[in-house]
Formats: C-alpha cells, structure tokens, sequence
C-alpha cells in the first residue's frame, strides 16, 4: 500500500454546515426587508437546485462556471415560492454570498489543524475559490491549495475533478484520500484509485433527515469526525469506526 | 479608485532567490556523484532555458503542461554542457525539485504575514502548484490559494494568467496589485488594468548582474522590500520609494 500524501476534502455538509448557516443569513436578509420566512425550508429548497443546476455543465452542454453563478440562477428560481421575489439585484447578490459564510462543525479547525503537518490538504468541492476562500477565513481553516471544480473547471463526481486535484499535489490516486459525508462522492473517488474516508454527518438535514450516519459502499475509513479521522491516520490508517447509531 | 482587495506575487526572483538555492541543490548532488560543477553557472544555464521553453504553449503550438515538466526538459538539455549526463533517470528527477526547495528572501515571511490580514493573497507564478504548495510549507507562506499559470493552464504574461486569478477572488483587475521584481510582469499586468507595485531584488542574478534595481515603466508602488510593500499599502497607498541606487 502506498502511503496517503493528500486529503482532498468535500466541504458542504462534510466540512460546513451550510443548512442551519444558510437558513440564518435567510433569516436575517429576510428580516432586513420586513418579511417572514420558513428560512430552514428556504434553505433545503435552495440546496435541492444545487445538483440539478451543476448537470449541464458535466454533460458539456453549457461551459464551466463558478458555482456561485449556479447559486444565483437557483436562488432566482425559489424566491417566488417564498414570496421573496420583490428582492431587488443588491439584495439578491448579498443573500447568495450566505454560502460563503457558511460555519464550520465544530471539529473540524481542530481536526484539519492536526492533519496538516503530515498531509497536504485542500477542499475538493464544487465550491469556486472564492467561496472556498471565505470559508478558510471565517472558519480558520489553513489549506495548501483551493481544488476542485473551478481549478478543474467541471463538476463533481466527474473524474477530471478528483484526478486533476490529485495531480495538482503531484499524488497518485492511491496517494490521495478523498474525505466526504456522502457516499456518491467517495464511490466516484474509490473508483478512480483514491482512498476513501467517510465522515458522519447525520444531522447535515437535520436530526431525523437524510443525512448519512453510516457508508452505503464500503470506505477505507468511517469516523464520526475530524478528530477520529485525524486519530485514525495518525494510527496507520487503522481505526476508529466510531459512528453515531 | 477602487480599494485593493487583492495581492498577487510573482515568486521567481521576487519572492524566492532561485539562483543560490538551485545553486546549492546542484552543488549536493553533484558532489553526491563525485562531480564537481559550477553551480552558479549551472543555476543560470537552467534558468536561460525558462522563458523559452514557455513560448511553444504560449502561442498554442503545445497543449499545457506544468513548470516542473518544462524544467525537466530543460535540465536534460543542459546536463551535457556542465558534463553531468550520466545521471540517471532518479538523479534527474531529485534535481529537478532543486526548484521547490526555493529559500525566500528574508523579508517575505514576515511582509506577507503583515498583508494577510488586510488583502486575500496568491502567487501568480508560472510554477506549478505542487511547487507553490512546497516553498510555502518550507519559508512559512500562507496563502489564500494558489493561482497563477496552472490554474489559468497557461503562461504569464498571457493575459489570462493575470484575469484568471484576479476573477478566482472575485476581484476585479482595479482591486487586484499585481506584486513583481521584472517590469515586464508588471506591464503585462498594468495593461490589462491591474494596479502594480515593484520590488527590488537587484541581486536576483548575483550582485552586479541583470536584477533589476528599479522598475522601467511607470508602477504604482516601488519599494525595496515586502516589508516597505506592507508600510505603504497600511499607508493608503502612498509611499516608499526608497530603492537601492
């Protein structure tokens, strides 16, 4: 086996939990103007255009763009149902920037902090630079590198993605971890050659959601945080499948 | 005129002394094979080779392909003319990251550390990413992300370099400073609209040799060191232009 060079981590939901993040800068651009929201609802309605909106930049039929240009496209279409459409272009631009202030679990400063000495780390998100950016701001996080979807300029799980971030850390796939909450993302990853570690999430819906307390495929490693998963690299790779029930 | 949001760094010769540190890494290998070379001269033989090599995927006759691919090629030509072709394969490939174990001139730490907490911050170098990842983990960088000529797939000064990475920040080219030693960097960049400060690094080449110590275009800000670069930038702008004669 060769030894893991790089983590690539997946950011929202795994890293970020944008849900409750989001649903509060809802809350608050929504009290701005004098209007009452469902703002978690708002929130899962934003985030259930987000895979449908990225679909025909990975089919090819429309070029790359960042995905806060999706995220504006998407937050367009909802703001009828929530009776927001009186939103005018300023306050719909400073509302999509929600997704760049989004706070991190609170294991995870910690976690990346104590992974760092011994691996490259960078976000492998559909997340663009900017995005990504503010994120390590608010959150302290310390990256070698923004990767990802902007830098391979398509979108997760197309192969390009983890394959030219790999690269860019001059790490084989078998030398690179991809880190993620979801499933569907650590089989496209396993798939090219990349080790595999899923981190539970449970509540990324919240409580009683869909989110994944356990792998649906098998993983090199299952932890319930950073923290384990830090741990358990620390420990050969061996370890801690310490998941919530 | 719009605030400066950004700071993006040419690396080569304005961040890092390349001459010397390749020098020493020649040195070691050389004397690891029971050679004796003129590391000096070898460090400037390989680095003639590097704005050359650039100009086939510059005008789109070769796809691109990362720095430290270029640099191969480019030891491999000049191994000969210093009697040093018998290493092999393994040889050449160690040499070849010469380039990433870069030792930054003194006040780089120190002056970026001073900018971050004002301006989003990346190299916009031709090196590839693996190599930006590699000199800021050795002199104690930290950067936003890594931009520049592997993000952008292709090579300063082609604009796109330049508009790539300031677009990655969300800034624009007025919010963007572009921050070099070669006035060419920085008319590329001016052209396009980006603001420019110059650093003096006289010696890039040893002292008395082609390092330039003023700018030979019209820069925005001309300092002798990150360090002025920091005073100046705290100072709205205004300042230092205290170059060595």
């Amino acid at each position: 086996m060769k030894p893991i060079k790089a983590l690539l981590f997946d950011v929202f939901g795994t890293l970020v939990d944008w849900r409750t993040s989001v649903a509060r800068e809802v809350q608050a651009m929504a009290a701005h103007h004098g209007k009452t929201v469902d703002s978690l609802a708002f929130a899962d309605a934003w985030r259930a255009q987000y895979q449908p909106s990225m679909e025909a930049i990975r089919t090819g039929r429309e070029p790359f763009c960042p995905l806060d240009t999706l995220h504006r496209k998407n937050l367009d279409a909802i703001l009828p149902q929530f009776a927001l459409d009186g939103l005018d272009a300023n306050a719909r631009a400073e509302l999509n920037l929600a997704w760049h202030r989004l706070d991190a679990w609170p294991d995870v400063p910690s976690g990346l902090a104590r992974m760092r000495p011994s691996f490259r780390l960078a976000p492998c998100s559909n997340g663009n630079v900017s995005l990504m950016v503010d994120l390590a701001r608010r959150n302290d996080l310390t990256w070698d590198a923004i990767l990802g979807a902007e830098f391979a300029r398509d979108y997760k799980p197309k192969a390009v993605v983890y394959l030219a971030s790999a690269a860019a850390f001059d790490c084989a796939p078998a030398e690179t971890m991809m880190v993620a909450a979801h499933t569907s993302d650590l089989i496209a990853a396993a798939a090219l050659g990349l080790r595999t570690a899923f981190v539970a999430r449970p509540d990324e819906y919240g409580a009683g959601g869909p989110g994944e307390a356990r792998p649906r495929a098998r993983v090199d490693v299952a932890v319930a945080s950073l923290t384990e998963l830090a741990d358990c690299l620390a420990n050969g790779g061996r370890g801690s499948l310490n998941l919530p029930d």
